[in-house]
């Protein structure tokens, strides 16, 4: 699971294009108005009015009873399988989700969890290949208490499952009495993407979360949502890992900016990914996944140049971008504009026409 | 170690004295600009130059090799033992340290950790009784590998350790090859009372950390400093956490104004507490604990007004604050001034004259 | 906690008189006889004949609805504890207890358990001392899920703990919500010293447990005892840890074997300890705690002799103890006779008149 | 990973011919009477000289410094992560081993490891996809830190690892910085079909063991072999699990017999198993894998006779077998004789005939 950005050089130019990563976003001049007026008050002795509402305003947003503000999306899966499972317990994910290749096996150390990797394209399991993963309680194998799933899918290109397989997986898994969990950090994508509200996507998922510090462009913070019980858990756990805040409400004032004017432009991120794919596919030899939301992976090497070189040279031209897994992965962004991808696309066929 | 605020109560009158706890201090106007125009970069990549730029000044000041910037003190600790200790190990601490019976249990929970509680007036342990805490390694007990001190000893009555006593322990436990850790949440208090410059304190202890969301007024954030390679390894944990962040250079620039223009100014927090004491001495009945810092435990219970109804009472006139352990705490503060401990007093008299 | 036999001398005498430990006896011909003709199948696929005898017999001893059998008594505590608590809640013991003390911090490693170490004499908390460590829930301390008493209390002298206090302990804990655990090491012992069943002792806990491999004489196990839902779920961690076993019949003979014939002997371990202790109090300068059961801790230092001093004179005489926590310690069992109490007895009289 | 036996009839008549397992093997009357006749100590403080002797004689059989008894194989493995690795490590494996597969867990529940299960025909991987599986440290990631095969690879089809693929494996391991463990609860089996001494097999094997209660035929234990340190550091986790026992040497007696007498009779198992496979393969529509040691596994399917259906039906006739991950698994043993193949097959074919 690889991810290797391209490598620091002093000599390199300022980047004026970061196709990093949509957590590379920065807050706007609107958006520091905004945290610079908030009311505050003890985010975990439970007063503070900023960070309250927007507890009660994702609950809503995600359909569930209740949500608690947190540093992070990592911190929204770790409270949530340490709210949920018990050490040696089983939750069952795709093969790449964040919780399994990306959180430094933070739910084993941290909860005794064994996550078990499903195959499956673009970063989505089956219904089927979930059935088949099922199995009877024994004392040889791990209790399954939990199935997770990435909406959107990152690594597997950023994918969107598709409503029928999540409301599908959902039940199947609730069936088979496994509490259901939703990794949102990108679903707000996937609900511009689709016109599908979260709250519908996020309905047969027991916990959802949000991140806004990704797409949403605020600089800290991610919403848990679930039932209230499960979120009193979730307190406990968020007390235990350090992530209870004191007058959190203003970074929470920035997430409700987002809320507010991010969301909808998310639109144009995609637009921008799309016409980015459009035009890596028409470089003979670049091989590209037609993008879902706001991100591509692509592979130069067709066009005579590996992966790592294109990173390279397009980190000498002020462009930054990444290799994640094997391929080149570009995220468009609220700080990406539609003339800085096609300054990017120029620069792309000026390697491979050197190369 | 029950804590009690006063409950909530939706008759009673908002809170014009808030002496609950530190915690509570509300940013500044001039802090709230600092925050406004603060430089940003991606806090979890390195490239946050206002967070980098805190992690040098807290390495400095507490005189370590390298910082780290957390979300708050509890994962300053919860990372430092997780950085140091394995399953099984054994922890010294004294039995009303904030690691033992404020953190619900983190450090059994999340690294399998025991701790074992050390006996000492005024949350202090002595050189004596930390040496014959220590035993041989055998099969039948844990290995001891880390002894923390807390500085100030909060629920010892904010407490300041004396430096000799530090020294001499720290000396002794690197003896015995133990880890030191200094809990430094109000060590700012510490250094600020005694004059004793902070990296002095801290000299014996491999890692220690401040808190500026106390007495120093910052709305989020601690610093966990030590070696190089400790705080490595500390990244690794506040990653699977979830504490790593983004664009924390937002909160970080509180954290430097509260550096600049906070910390010569916890002298009038100890002043006040000095006042609200010997007011309360005066008391007949009244039994109160010599302030250190900014932390003053007392008992009304002999002036014929047990604690929990004088909570109560002063409450209902606009006074916040908490029994712990079975005492008073009242804890002066940047929002808490000099006419606030009169008026408090004044009140406390009234009670204790109705009584 | 310290625990130190005699030290292994190359040129010291064999040891005659093994005072050590009742952990120490070695089965007897007819013991031997039993577990050659024992009937055995698969113990971890449930078809041991002599297994499955052994568990319906020490379900019936204890009055619970299923037993288990285990490697080892630290196995039942182990596992008690885990098939009852999650990661960071507490659990409530003596400070001297064997979970807490004499296990490697396993509770911990293993479980994520803190154990809160109480206070009181003789290795026993009082109601009062229990009543008082509850706390309500909050966030800020760890759920207390679990009580746990060990009879008889060893490192307390071998002490039986009154069945009032066992009773009023238990409903306390049941009423405050928590599970209630009995470490049964020497159970037995206090059954036979007080002739009160080991059924009624056991009454008000959850689970216990009783060890065949200490004053029972059999060479290896120990048997958990619960209800149907709680042994199922120790089954599960007993297959975790590694404690499953295959012709386990073969060792579990034994036990029956010492159920036969070796529960009512213990009064004769029991009147070898009496005798012990008061031969040694007519000692001028010797402190002697009483002995309950087949524990006799004492003190020769005012007879002019330091514990290691006597442990080690001891040893070049063919006779092993060892200091535990200060004290001398010395254990009678199956195979220690009358004889080689008069025996020790002499020895020590003369050891001290030579000092 | 399921694994489902016939399931328990009432009216089912007496199992005849066991081939559920070599772990169902009962002891011989010779081995019975060495138990009886066994010297014995406290194994716990090391004093047992039978359990001694087996420990250094299974040290040098792996070629190991040192080797520890154990009572399950399960307990093998879970020492020797515990001892190796820290909460959150990665270990690397094949996706059928029996530590990813059929240890409840155990390995995340009680260290905090995160297994990779890696692809590959037969149970084993391939050096390439060891290679593959490496990634540098980074913080998003587990560090790797160790990789662990099992020979013979259970349900891969009791598989031998080819000595040049161990020998690849472990070095590569090495040389990027992991442990290396094997798992050779049926290596004796594999040295045997091999005539390659288990001390070459194991040579690049930082730990190894063997079982004693499978192919061997004793009742109960294992023995864990490595360095010194390592065995001292796995002792302190024996300790903790509850693995430690007293008077071990009864049944260490019984490995000793083994090794004496019933290593080379491996060879007639394997000789049963391959001819049960011959048989099968000639039987039209039975799928069967080439069997490498005393594990058949077969598919009747295409005989017209699903493999649940074949396992009720033996069993009606007094043969007991499993099922095991979609196919039927025979094992061959002390306990079955070639008369016994040659009735099994007989019965098979009736099956098919009536099918």
């Amino acid at each position: 699971m690889a991810y290797t950005p391209a490598p620091p050089d002093p000599n390199a130019p300022p980047v004026r294009i970061n196709l990093l990563s949509d957590t590379q976003t920065r807050p706007t001049p609107a958006m520091r108005e905004a945290m610079a007026r908030a009311a505050v008050g003890d985010e975990q002795t439970g007063d503070d009015p900023t960070v309250n509402a927007l507890n009660e305003r994702v609950a809503a947003l995600l359909g569930k009873e209740a949500a608690v503000f947190l540093p992070s999306g990592t911190m929204c899966n770790v409270t949530a399988t340490l709210a949920t499972c018990r050490p040696g317990d089983e939750i069952i994910a795709h093969r790449t989700a964040h919780i399994l290749s990306r959180e430094g096996g933070a739910h084993a150390a941290l909860g005794g969890f064994q996550i078990t990797g499903l195959d499956g394209d673009d970063g989505q399991f089956s219904l089927d290949a979930f059935r088949a993963a099922l199995h009877p309680r024994s004392r040889y194998e791990p209790p399954q208490t939990m199935v997770s799933v990435e909406q959107t899918a990152n690594i597997g290109g950023g994918t969107i499952w598709p409503q029928a397989t999540l409301d599908a997986i959902a039940a199947a898994g609730k069936e088979a009495g496994l509490a259901t969990h939703m990794d949102g950090a990108r679903l707000m994508n996937a609900a511009v993407a689709t016109s599908i509200a979260a709250h519908e996507m996020a309905a047969g998922w027991d916990s959802a979360w949000i991140d806004f510090s990704k797409g949403l462009g605020a600089p800290v913070g991610a919403s848990l949502a679930g039932s209230r019980a499960f979120i009193d858990e979730v307190w406990r756990w968020k007390q235990r890992l350090g992530g209870s805040m004191r007058q959190a409400g203003i970074i929470a004032a920035a997430c409700h900016y987002a809320l507010d004017h991010h969301v909808e432009r998310l639109a144009e991120d995609h637009a921008n990914a799309r016409a980015l794919a459009a035009g890596l596919a028409q470089i003979a030899g670049v091989d590209v996944q037609q993008p879902h939301t706001n991100l591509v992976f692509f592979r130069p090497d067709g066009a005579g140049v590996a992966g790592d070189a294109m990173v390279a040279e397009l980190r000498q031209r002020g462009v930054l971008l990444a290799m994640m897994d094997g391929r080149i992965r570009a995220c468009t962004h609220l700080d990406v504009s539609a003339a800085m991808i096609d300054e990017t696309l120029a620069l792309v066929r000026e390697i491979v026409r050197k190369a």
